[in-house]
C-alpha cells in the first residue's frame, strides 16, 4: 500500500478512515483456517497493506468455508509484465530488441541502410544517443513489422532466444531477464501453490514472452496474452507445413484490449489483477467489476535508488513508459485497488543473479 | 485402424507392407516401462491398431528412458469437436442452436418475421423441414450475426447454458451434450493421466463450446480454441465495465484457421491430434511436422446403425457437414496418421444417459 508522503492533520484523518474501511475486510481474517504453511510466502514483502491484502486474498478465496472461496477451475490471475513484473526503463525491452534486430536487416537488405526509419535505428546503434528521439510511432510500427513479422514462427522463436539469454540491461550489466521483480515472483508463486491459473497478459508482443516466460515466470506459453498478430499456414519447397508471421494485428493487448484479450484467450475474469499504468486500468476495471473477492494491485514506481521513478501520480517525474497517472491512482484509491509502493513495501527489488540457462 | 473393406492379392500384399511399416514402431513396446496401472484405459475401445497405436504414443512420450520422452510442459494434444468428440449431424449443433434462436429475435423485433432469412428459419421451425434447404451460406451468416453478437458475452453464456442443458437431438431423443463419444472420452481422460493438456480446436464458436467444455468433457474454458468474433469493452449506464459481442472475425477457426489458431492461443505445437474432416486436415499436418513423435488420428463415421455413415471416402455417402473427402483419406494412409473406424474400432458409440445437471 502506498503511504501518503506528506501527512498533515486534515489528511491524517482521512488515512485513519480509510485505513479503517481498508481493515474490514481484515478483521475475519483469524476465522480463516491457516494455510497448512506457516513459512512466509512473501518474504521480500515488508509487513504492510500490500502484503496483507495479498495474504488475505488467498485465505479467502481458498478456504471452502469461507463466504468468498472461488472454485480452483475458476482461480484465473492475470499480471502485467512490463513495469509489473520486470524494469521497464528506459525503454521497454521488447523495443529494444526490436532496434537491435537493425542491423541484422540491413546486413540482409544492404539498401536499408539510406532508409528511414533504419537509417536512424543505425546511428543509435553506433552511439548517437540522441538519434532515438527522432523515431515517430509509425516509425516504431515500420521497425516493428521488419523485425517481428515476415519469419517463420521457429524462426522468430530462434532470433528472440538467442537474443534473450544473451542482450544485457546498460545500468545493471545484466540480462533482461534477471531484472525480474523478487517480490512478484514470491506472489505468482505464493498463487499457483494456492491451485490460482497465473497468466501474462501483456501490451508487449505474445510471441516475444513466450519465448522466456516459463524459464523466467515460471508461466507456460499457453498462458502468455499479449499483442499479436496473425500467422499464416503455407507449405515450404519440400510441402512441408510452415506458419509465418504476418503483420496483421489480431489483438491489440493493450488499454480495452486487455479485457477483451482475456475473454478471448481465457474466456474467464480474473479474480486478481496486477498492473501499474494506465495501459492495466481496463484490466483491473473488469476484474473488480465481479462478483466476490477480487484483488487488484497496481505497483508503484517511487524508488529511483533502486529502480526508477515514474508516475506522474504523487508528484513523481512524468513518462511516456508505464505511465501512472494522478487520475488512475484516485480511481484505485476509490475503487479500493492496492498500490504497492516499490520503495516502501519491498524489501528487495531483484530476484538474485542468476547464470544463464 | 481402418480396415479395408474389399481385399484382392495385389491388395493384401500392400497392406501387409503398411501394416508391417505400421508395426516397426511397435516392436520395441515391450521395453517401454508398464504403465503404473495395468487397468484397461479404454475400455470402450476393441483391440486393433487404432487403440494400439495410442496406447504405444502414450508410453512412448511418457516414459522418460524413451527416445521419444516429451517433457510434460510440452505435452499438447488437441481435439476437434464436431464429428470427433460429438454427433454433427444431420446439421452442427451449433447451428440448430443459431435457428432455435431465431424466434426470440422475432419476438424481440416483429419486423424481423417478414425479413429473410429469418422468414425461412421461421417456416422451418413451424415444421417446413424442406425451407431449411433454402438457406444460403450468406444466410446463415446472417443468423449467425443476430443470434451470436451484439449481447454482452455474459448474456450469451446463459442464453447458450439455458439452451444447451433443454434441446434435445431429434433422433436420439436426449441432450446433444449426451450425443459425446464414450471412447473419445476415455483417450481424453487417458491424455490427460499422463499429463497431456488437452485442447478442443473447433471450427464451431469458441464461446459457444465453452459454456459446457468443461461439465461434458473436462476441459476447462481456457482450452477450447474455436472460431471467435472479437469483443468491446465499454461501460454500461451504471459505469460498470461490460464486453459486447462483436460481429468482427478474429479468428476463423476451421482449415488452415486451426494450425494458426494453435499457434494464437497456445503457442506451442501439438503432439497429438484427432479430427474427422477436411477441416482438420491442416492441423493434423501441423501436428504431424514437429519432431520425435507425432499421434494423428481421423475418426471415419463408417457406422449407419449405431450413428451415422459418411465420407465420401471409401465410397461412404457425400455430405456437406464433415466432409471426409478420399484424398483426405489417402494423404492419411501415406503419411502414417491413423484412421479410426467407428464402426470396427468402438465397442460402445455414446456414453451412458445422464441426467441433466
Amino acid at each position: 500500500m502506498y503511504r501518503w508522503p506528506r501527512v498533515n492533520r486534515r489528511r491524517l484523518v482521512g488515512a485513519f478512515v480509510a485505513a479503517a474501511l481498508l481493515f474490514v475486510p481484515v478483521l475475519p481474517f483469524s476465522t480463516l483456517a491457516e494455510s497448512p504453511s506457516t513459512t512466509d510466502q512473501l518474504p521480500s514483502w515488508n509487513d504492510g497493506k500490500a502484503k496483507q491484502a495479498i495474504i488475505y486474498f488467498v485465505k479467502a478465496t481458498t478456504d471452502s468455508s469461507s463466504p468468498n472461496f472461488v472454485p480452483p477451475e475458476k482461480r484465473i490471475a492475470t499480471f502485467d509484465q512490463d513495469g509489473t513484473l520486470w524494469v521497464e526503463h528506459p525503454m521497454y525491452t521488447q523495443v529494444i530488441y526490436c532496434l537491435e534486430r537493425v542491423p541484422a536487416l540491413v546486413k540482409a537488405k544492404p539498401e536499408l541502410a539510406n532508409v528511414e526509419p533504419f537509417k536512424t535505428v543505425m546511428s543509435f546503434l553506433s552511439g548517437d544517443r540522441a538519434a532515438v528521439e527522432k523515431l515517430s510511432l509509425p516509425d516504431l510500427e515500420k521497425i516493428a513489422a521488419a523485425t517481428l513479422t515476415g519469419m517463420t514462427v521457429d524462426e522468430f522463436q530462434a532470433e528472440a532466444e538467442k537474443w534473450i539469454t544473451s542482450a544485457k540491461d546498460q545500468r545493471w550489466k545484466r540480462p533482461y531477464t534477471d531484472l525480474v521483480y523478487q517480490p512478484m515472483l514470491e506472489v505468482l508463486s505464493y498463487l499457483r501453490g494456492n491451485n490460482f491459473k497465473t497468466y501474462i497478459v501483456t501490451g508487449g508482443g505474445q510471441d516475444f514472452v513466450r519465448v522466456y516466460s516459463n524459464r523466467v515466470y515460471g508461466i507456460p506459453p499457453e498462458q502468455v496474452v499479449g499483442t499479436a498478430g496473425g500467422t499464416t499456414f503455407s507449405y515450404d519447397q519440400n510441402g512441408e507445413p510452415m506458419l509465418t508471421k504476418d503483420p496483421k494485428l489480431l489483438l491489440n493487448d493493450n488499454f480495452a484490449g486487455k479485457p477483451e484479450g482475456i475473454h478471448f484467450m481465457i474466456g474467464l475474469r480474473p479474480y486478481a489483477g496486477f498492473g501499474n499504468s494506465t495501459g492495466d486500468q481496463q484490466m483491473l476495471e473488469y476484474t473488480g467489476a465481479g462478483d466476490g473477492m477480487r484483488l487488484k494491485m497496481l505497483v508503484l514506481h517511487d524508488d529511483a535508488e533502486r529502480e526508477y521513478a515514474y508516475g506522474p501520480a504523487e508528484g513523481l517525474p512524468d513518462t511516456k513508459v508505464g505511465t501512472f497517472t494522478q487520475e488512475l491512482f484516485d480511481e484505485g484509491k476509490r475503487d479500493g485497488w492496492i498500490v504497492i509502493s516499490m520503495k516502501d513495501d519491498w524489501k528487495t527489488i531483484f530476484a538474485p543473479a542468476k547464470t544463464n540457462p
